[in-house]
């Protein structure tokens, strides 16, 4: 069997689980005050090139998402996204079960607009009764979107023009970011990225940690007793160790896994076009949606893992393969063979 | 310098550790869907003898509490709790967070009394507004309790026995329960607990656990929809794999490495009472609670990680020492000997 | 100053007013446990044809909305309504607060239809993932609707199939219930919606009522323990009498006061025909919405309060007039002149 | 039958309710943007010598409490109250549907310490994992409390002392205030309570109003965005003029007809002490506790309606008499005879 369901189904990278291993009886204090903790924080502020950076690591994305949105919002505040962002759709609800709305735009293959953005916030304001309505209080985009596409430096930057504008901060969710900054395609670094966003998190669950995110305040702007804050939504580890250990050793390969990743996915992409598939969206990063047959997608089974996407009007199927730091050349060779 | 602050100042035992490692690039589906949750949660239910468990796995204590009470709960009711124990001081309110009210009654080293609670509820249902009141849905023990002691058999039937009446679960926080269980002063098998209890989490951060805890329901009674309950929560992991292959492997050591961990506590205790030193508590698990003077205290600053538990009224101070898996026996005889 | 800003500008209609001062000494229980909410009970029961109706009396709409959809829903589920609604737009989350998702589906003016309402729920249900998305646990309509726009019977019946077909409940936000009954083209009673609808309520506040409004849960199926549900959400009203007094003299007129609105709304509706004004919607009820010019529109500043409704792209603006049980024909024959 | 059970047994007094009626048909704003609440907050501002204390009108007590206390505390904090508060016992948990812990402290008749809130908070700082804790962020006093004892000046000075060292809010619940005020016990005013206190509310609903409470913020500290605040709470009444026209008539007459309503408890609580009673409490209010056998609990009833509080080891009970601003001096003699 080829497995090119998701990202997220295999382990550690070797340099995360080696960490764990070798450090596993090392004596330290617990909920994030060690000096894993420590070292992983220097290397973040450093790769960011964010010397005031907070951060603080978290287990999930949408723990992460849900924490940073209630913190950040005051409690008559929603959040901007795109309809089709994993907080609008996958969460369960983790957003609203804060007590906060999720304010959701129309978007273009996942991407939302700095001009949707703006005209959501003007409309705001020119009600006038608008303190009857959820007052938007931040944005949130995903990076790599949820369509594997990417947002250029002008895009997010626009869009981190009208925050400014209105005072509120831009967030963006990284949960497969190292596939977003290691393609060719990407006009972004993470100092870009910690430079233009408020507060972002660097995906681990995806990309090579073998459990863990790491949420980063840019500005200053962690939020007062973030301790218990995190803590009161059950989500600080009172072995915060686990977490710094992953960090400090992922951050020294972050990007030569996920180029690695990219590497394997480029291969697939360009036998699907030379054989004549349409794609979905021209994805540069780790996931490729090509269109093709329901008996196709039927012949796949048994052999090959991959994700259902949708169905298409005209009965055609969207899939998704996803390639990972562990994918194996061998394994992507062999699909190719398959298509 | 000699370790014995807390129960989690080191990564996972041996076989959680091999574990990890050996399965790390094996390919398996997310959210808990994998064969090593299943492969855990057949070990669990075969040792605590009860077939029909139902089990989910939690990254942490407050998050597993968190949201055992909460599902296990009418938004109109509360949880009855020692004042002592861990929801009621330490959790930063993330009972409360989720719109629930601790009925905190006061105990004795720790422990609620079947009595106490029975008066908690006759009073309220006694009262002729007792709809205005918080109503008491369920009852939270711990064990070991924060004090280190254990309740008997007898004691937590009868605890069962006034809930039974009243038609409310009986729930167990066991973030040390190895560390009961193994205790020669333990007359409560996982079964007992199992059959007494409606709900319990085996610990496993503070036992032999890289990061982890295991949610039990006994009775058949997962509140329905239990996935989208915990990923409302941000506590659904993606990689359930992470916790499913800890607890396969934790649950076949379970016991030998809480027995190790109580071996070297008992070592401790009796060179105290052998020296002489008043203990704050009869505790027969790996926390041993001596009364030392503030000068005996100071003297270990730079030799011994211990945690500070309470000043008494004669100055004196109560101070804690805990052993775990990890607690090497070279450490407890440099210990005994600075005692 | 004419005054058509809104239906709530003015006290309470006639009888409800002398009920409240008739019965101003009378001793009677609290928390609504007295003679008037029983009579006001029983009269809801009867006008509505179902005997075993269980009626609650509230304080607002936005408050009725929120107790009566998250007493209704389970803690993962969301409410289905039409972007336009007064749930999605106007209640400053209100809905998220208490920790549930609305599920904003497109509409036309103001109406929801049984397709789009079951496109939604099949979409659900066909997802493989389908417990990570927010599952649509009940559907809000307004009658009549933020657009003044009225369901008919079949559509009202369309939507409750699907309801029925998925086994979730139909709520009618009647804030305005009164002047839907009332309007010659309403093909709905009383006793239909409470045979249709699983709950609704009875809008008081625009209706005649000083204050208050009454939720009517017509399957027998009031979550259990309503009192303390209500009382922890801040809404249980100490002096219930207040609330039953009002609705038992107010059921006795509630047609005749809202057929008067809708009387006075014809006229106005009539002129605006006649000389040649374009309507926004066809609104067979008490707001009208014409089409007019910014200079037409800063011509009634000091002589007419109405509501700004909404630019349009050419210019224009939409504007609203309201009529009430309160509006004087003497009123709407000078507004008719200004016209 | 005699009417003693409780303060809220009536509608509202006679310049109240003439209040309502004569201003019914003026056409007038909503959502509290009317000249009645203009008037209504010019006229507490001046009774309370505060010209800048910002006022909201709000509709019960337990809603008032829960909004000044979640819009005043940080997520992470709780509120101090006496275990017999009203916040801790009698709410149905609304503080905690909010998402905070009432941190219930020990008092005497009802009332708290400075000394036991001063302890409070020195243990929760003095802890070095106080983060872990929930923070005390305000505290909350009743006045007259639920036993009707009153504090001193210096009894609130001292509390306030307490918190401002620590930089906290002193709310106070006011639901009988008026009780309080006009007690011949009392040594504070008005401005006095308006001085000492950061918030509190004047209670409407037991001392002459129809419905209706006012909560005062006195040191410019009403929280930003208050209306959606309130509205998202449910609370925010569209028909604010209902709550501005009352508070604007009642303010006229505030002490006389509480003034009134201690008269008559006065010549009970004589009557009851000549008789050789004893009292539970030495109330100087308008709600006294005598201690009766239950034989002459029993031979009251069908005669008098009281309110039963507490049995007593010895086997008699405490009764409740409260009388108000209507209660009858003929119904007070006849009482008396029957005693």
């Amino acid at each position: 069997m080829l497995y090119f369901g998701s990202d997220y189904q295999e382990g550690g990278c070797e340099a995360v689980m080696r960490a764990l291993s070798e450090t596993n009886l090392e004596h330290v204090g617990g909920y994030g005050d060690d000096r894993f903790c420590e070292e992983a924080k220097e290397k973040i502020k450093r790769i960011c090139a964010c010397p005031s950076a907070q951060i603080a690591f978290l287990i999930g994305g949408t723990q992460t998402n849900m924490i940073a949105i209630d913190s950040l919002l005051k409690p008559y505040e929603g959040v901007i996204a795109a309809q089709t962002a994993h907080i609008s759709l996958h969460e369960a609800g983790a957003i609203e079960a804060t007590g906060h709305k999720v304010i959701e735009l129309s978007g273009k293959d996942g991407k939302l607009s700095a001009d949707t953005v703006r005209e959501c916030l003007q409309g705001y304001f020119a009600d006038p009764f608008h303190e009857h309505i959820v007052r938007p209080g931040m944005v949130y985009v995903t990076y790599p979107t949820e369509y594997g596409t990417l947002y250029t430096k002008k895009e997010l930057s626009d869009i981190k023009a009208v925050c400014a504008e209105y005072g509120i901060p831009l967030y963006l969710d990284g949960a497969r970011l190292g596939y977003g900054l290691a393609a060719p395609e990407c006009d972004l670094t993470l100092p870009d990225i910690a430079r233009i966003c408020d507060a972002f998190y660097i995906g681990g669950n995806k990309v090579g940690a073998l459990i863990g995110e790491a949420l980063v305040f840019t500005k200053n702007n962690m939020p007062d007793h973030f301790l218990p804050l995190i803590k009161r939504r059950g989500a600080l580890c009172a072995k915060g160790r686990v977490l710094g250990v992953q960090f400090s050793a992922l951050m020294d390969v972050y990007y030569d896994i996920a180029a690695h990743a990219l590497r394997m996915a480029k291969i697939i992409k360009d036998e699907l076009l030379k054989k004549g598939y349409e794609l979905r969206v021209q994805s540069p990063t780790n996931q490729i949606f090509p269109i093709v047959t329901r008996e196709f997608m039927e012949s796949l089974d048994g052999k090959v893992v991959y994700d259902f996407w949708e169905w298409l009007p005209d009965g055609r199927a969207v899939i998704r393969f996803a390639t990972n730091w562990a994918t194996a050349e061998e394994d992507v060779r062999a699909l190719c063979d398959i298509l």
